[in-house]
């Protein structure tokens, strides 16, 4: 019996305040309106920002709302106008939209998208598809992957290789394009370089297999939690420090190991007084440090003389993949064996238990736990 | 009679103590030593960072010193080991050496020096070959243009075109430089973009002819003081804001007229504040900014999304110019009519008149004063 055209009555974890645990409710799911798709979500992992919105609430009128961004489906069934995607398409849904059209996904600079402006991407979509015990609930970056069904418009959806185990290439949703693409992409690692990536989440060690990918001869990994040093080895970092090893600032500690710093550094933590030893541990002239952690609260800072030294600071959304071209390139990369994805899954789990994956993330006693939301 | 190999009493402006008139003095300027060249300077200006070392004093220790750092002049006698000048020469002398051996001097990507890493460039050369009533007297950046003669190491002293007019090209030594550099090489401003210029004095008129010669189809002059704009347009620019005759930050009234934001931002103030409304005046994606203005006493600082979302910051020590090789060949660019100097020159006086110079310039009256200090 098809589903299309219908609501559709499915478990979904929502988080009905700031700061509480999420609850598995039946919510209903609208069926698509014009240009968007719904999509069976069958793997969810749980990222740093569905954290940043449960805990630190920027807004705390955006609630009730499913989180998740970071996940992989089935396409259930199509609204009026989409001809791209048909049902049974594997897809991975994008929390950030590439329209094709507007001057920025014209532009080979860059991963920003007018729509992305337009509905302003960093608030929670009040055009819900949503329901739940007779009230609205938002849609987070206009994904929801921890729900069983969501819908979304079809700039914001991307299809991948019927071949991929959406198990596995879920982590191209957000955090692997994050960290790898920042030091491929927006850092522009260069051959023979120098790295030093902050902070060893899942976008961190993604950033150190960048910077690997990129040709980097020494990869500095750098996490107060020495137990992440023994995954960043296979990922390909060469050298390992903790802050806490040390009596002086991390930045003099680098500066030394690498004769004046550091050719590239990539924040992975979304702390600012780290963004500003990132800055510092670059060498003078041509250093690039890149904010990749997400942290919207605080400033940031740094001396003038920094920059005026020769040093660059830049920041990566989605490690600046254009996503709905890019991700099906990266699931392609995985399926070849280019880049590693299944060394990042520490812990497998399912929806029911999000409230124990979000436990793990918040302690850092997982990299990535794969989540289990529909059978495939 | 030659004055080579003896020393030579001479007329300088020494800063005897912070915050405290210029006093012209005689001094004692010894021979040149080991690949020293010693120059008769003909012209000075006077800069932004003479003042910022007399008025804000980084280092109160850091006196007496001459001041000075823009100037031009003559070789008046060498040292042992140089061949590269002399006696007769016309020259820059430079703030910033460039040995031509270190891994920054061979590197294409920037104009640092190991040399002024090792002196530390930011602080006054303890190894003066001043003295003035029995008391060594420091050269600032090395140079000391505000006195009759100075010696400088060989490796920051620039070789000019004899056809060169040292009453104008002094100007290359630093202000404009920096600003013309800092929009064609820091920031790369491509053809046909949209720039906005923080700032426009000297360095700020020089980044806007930069920001022209680079085919920018709009040019946003920004400064408090209106009576700057007719200046401006004669370098090339097309818009003209006072932040004063707007109700709300610049960076929102610059996003408003240009559809987003511009795609660079030069800030030519030394201003942190400016800084932070420069970085926010630019459009996502790309927008690139760049501080110009020197200043090191406070941190500049902005929120982390500013550049998550695409923006890049950078800063421009003398517009990125190697500058031995790179000022004469400004000087040629001046020569064969591709840049303007003259026009820069709004006051013309002598080295007994520095005071009355540091004042128009303190209270923003001037553009550059060309400063005679010896006959040529």
């Amino acid at each position: 019996m098809t589903t299309a055209g219908k609501v559709i009555k499915c478990k979904a974890a929502v988080a009905w305040a700031l700061n509480k645990p999420l609850v598995i409710e039946e919510i209903e799911v609208a069926p698509p309106q014009a240009n968007e798709v719904r999509i069976k979500i069958v793997t969810t992992g749980v990222c740093h920002t569905d954290l940043y919105h449960l805990f630190e609430g920027v807004n705390k009128d955006d609630f009730p709302i499913v989180l998740g961004h970071e996940g992989a489906g089935i396409v259930e069934s199509v609204g009026p106008g989409v001809t791209e995607f048909q049902p049974g398409d594997k897809v991975i849904p994008l929390p950030f939209p590439q329209c094709g059209k507007c001057r920025f996904c014209k532009s080979p600079k860059t991963n920003q998208c007018a729509d992305a402006w337009n509905t302003d991407s960093m608030k929670s979509s009040e055009d819900s598809r949503f329901t739940c015990k007779g009230k609205k609930v938002l849609q987070f970056f206009g994904t929801s992957t921890f729900s069983q069904y969501t819908v979304m418009n079809q700039m914001a959806v991307a299809k991948i290789d019927p071949a991929a185990p959406l198990d596995k290439v879920f982590l191209l949703g957000c955090g692997i394009c994050t960290g790898y693409g920042a030091a491929v992409n927006t850092a522009k690692v260069e051959p023979g370089s120098t790295c030093a990536v902050f902070g060893l989440g899942a976008v961190g060690l993604a950033a150190v297999m960048g910077c690997k990918a990129a040709g980097a001869k020494r990869i500095i990994a750098v996490d107060i939690k020495p137990e992440k040093f023994v995954k960043a080895k296979v990922f390909g970092a060469t050298d390992f420090v903790n802050p806490k090893d040390h009596n002086k600032p991390i930045s003099e500690v680098l500066t030394d190991m690498t004769n004046g710093g550091v050719d590239y550094s990539l924040e992975c933590i979304g702390n600012v007084e780290v963004m500003r030893s990132a800055l510092e541990s670059c060498v003078k002239g041509w250093g690039v440090a890149v904010i990749v952690g997400f942290t919207n609260k605080d400033d940031f800072a740094a001396r003038p003389f920094q920059l005026i030294a020769g040093r660059t600071w830049k920041g990566s959304l989605l490690g600046g993949y254009k996503m709905k071209t890019g991700v099906p390139e990266m699931v392609k990369a995985y399926l070849n064996g280019k880049i590693k994805l299944d060394e990042f899954i520490t812990h497998n789990m399912t929806l029911a238990q999000i409230n124990d994956a979000i436990q793990l993330l918040e302690h850092g006693k997982c990299i990535r736990t794969a989540l289990s939301v529909s059978p495939p």
